[in-house]
């Protein structure tokens, strides 16, 4: 039989707690029944919900803490007061013992990244995990990162950005050879920034394996689905998905309000209320939430702070699905074949200058 | 009797040239009357439409030229090219000899760029030019600056930026204290750059007169409109505009294709035709067509390379409105009060020093 994944859960984390993260693993388990449980957290408020639901207590640990990090506490803050102790470092340590395949918390996302970080470490050659998101769009899905995790990157940064979401969407897409764009503000080659321009050449140049580099996007080829992976430092990405959620809930809105004014309106609304159906749910946040923290020695999921049933089961999902199909064993790969390439970088200037002297010869 | 306004019009700019944009200035015309052009480009294609318009001919001049600015130019390929000779250089120039007050072109917007600030120069105390645009938002709209004209902001560029921006939305939106946040990754005074923390302490200070500082808004707060004004350097301001609208084409694609599906929707489509019809004119672009190029010694508005007629009309009114109230004028003396506050940097550490030496006593 195949090998059960184990998560990890910090069941105090959200707007909601134990209250939504449990039932939202009941939910999870009932579409993936190779799952197995550890909840952190306060066990009174754990267990009522276990005990309501025996299948997910057969396949649950409780494991007690009344420590838990606020939706406000600043990352140093929680670090001071949570580790060891909390529920969130709690579940991530099951990571790092190899109690749990995957953590995943809706706690805040600074204290989460700080914790992981300090908890797990960084890859070899990683200085900064980075978050991943998966972006609904015309065509599919995409994964766009850094949404956030941290501020500017240089081109070498960028480089392992693109593989780390490329061995992502290998493993969430399902493409053999995803394709990777960097996300620039003009698709000519004289635009952008430095850091945007040297990685890209750095990608052209390294031609990896699985990872076909698809060149400069720009924002609004990311709803597109131009390509399978948006790869930008996290002020930039976290900018663009939050106005993007936020041009969606104002389209949204619009649409509301106009089908409200008037009976003919009203009508129409209710023939064709199937198809506002469906467009309600591609655009449900639910079905998409789940950032994935990258660049660890674990891998560590964070949910919506706001998820509810439906959108604690999809996190859930996510990272059972990245730990089923051993993400950081690919991403370990990739990025060393990458990181050989660049310790050697006599290979390829060498090759350029013979390239050049016979062309002036 | 007013004075009317002098729009100079680069004719030859964008996709479709003279055939849009001499009958967009006959429908700008028809709504400001007391407006007069100066077309520059090749005569020969403009007067056929002029003909065609009598009102718009009898306000009207023609300067000839033949050499223009191609939409794939290089900036630099540009103004080699096109310097005193393009219709793009002319109409900017026509400002500069305070022949025109506003010189809008929909050429391309690196050459855009580069000729006007090359032409006009930058304001006093202002190194970059940047530009401005207006953004639908829920509660009306919001201006956005800046979208792209340069890369990277120190915070000092970003307090020029509010100054500018604020001036604009004054005339533009018709608000006496326009409020202004600066885009940033979240609302905690911890998060974000360097340079957008110090300039949210610069504007915090200078307590400037007509300028509401709000702080830190995120990507989502722009469609909500949480502000007035949306301060930003260009990568990011274009990633999140060309985004934004991304995600608008995304949703009206996904209407579309659910209200196709099946009978019953598109029945319900037909009742509420009204609705979409609404909801399409709220998210037509070209109702907010025409980017304002600030901190420029004169003004210039960008209109989409695309643009249609009505498009090119809504270009026009936007500088003929920020023309008629004197932008620049205003523009300079809040500049002017800002960087003098600036260059006495004894006062407001003074006070603050003050302060904390009463308060540890």
């Amino acid at each position: 039989m195949i090998k059960p994944v184990r998560i990890a859960l910090d069941a105090m984390g959200g707007d909601h707690g134990p209250d939504m993260i449990v039932p939202g693993a009941a939910r999870a388990l009932e579409r993936r029944p190779d799952m197995e449980f550890i909840f952190f957290g306060d066990e009174a408020l754990i267990r009522p919900h276990l005990d309501a639901c025996p299948p997910l207590a057969a396949v649950s640990a409780v494991r007690h803490t009344t420590v838990a990090v606020r939706m406000d506490d600043k990352p140093s803050q929680a670090l001071r007061a949570g580790r060891r102790a909390s529920s969130m470092w709690l579940a991530i340590e099951a990571v790092k013992k190899n109690q749990a395949d995957v953590a995943v918390s809706a706690g805040n996302t600074g204290a989460l990244m700080a914790m992981a970080k300090t908890c797990l470490r960084t890859m070899p050659n990683i200085d900064r995990p980075a978050i991943a998101a998966i972006w609904p769009t015309i065509r599919g899905r995409t994964i766009v990162l850094d949404v956030g995790a941290s501020i500017g990157a240089d081109a070498q940064h960028l480089v392992d950005l693109a593989i780390m979401g490329c061995a992502m969407a290998r493993i969430v897409l399902g493409v053999e050879r995803p394709s990777v764009g960097l996300l620039n503000i003009g698709v000519e080659e004289i635009k952008g920034i430095e850091e945007v321009k040297t990685a890209s050449r750095l990608l052209r140049q390294a031609a990896l394996p699985n990872l076909d580099y698809f060149g400069f996007v720009e924002g609004g080829d990311i709803g597109k689905g131009t390509v399978d992976v948006v790869v930008t430092e996290g002020f930039a990405g976290n900018i663009a998905l939050k106005t993007a959620e936020g041009t969606a809930n104002q389209m949204a809105q619009y649409l509301r309000e106009e089908l409200g004014r008037d009976l003919m309106s009203k009508i129409g609304y209710l023939f064709a209320r199937r198809a506002f159906a469906a467009l309600k749910a591609k655009m449900d946040p639910r079905n998409v939430n789940g950032g994935v923290l990258l660049g660890l020695e674990g891998v560590v999921i964070k949910s919506h702070g706001g998820s509810d049933i439906l959108g604690t089961a999809v996190a859930i999902e996510i990272g059972y699905t990245i730990a089923r199909h051993e993400l950081l064993g690919r991403i370990r790969a990739t990025l060393a074949l990458s990181h050989e390439g660049q310790s050697q970088p006599s290979k390829a200037p060498a090759a350029g200058e013979t390239e050049a002297a016979r062309s002036s010869s």
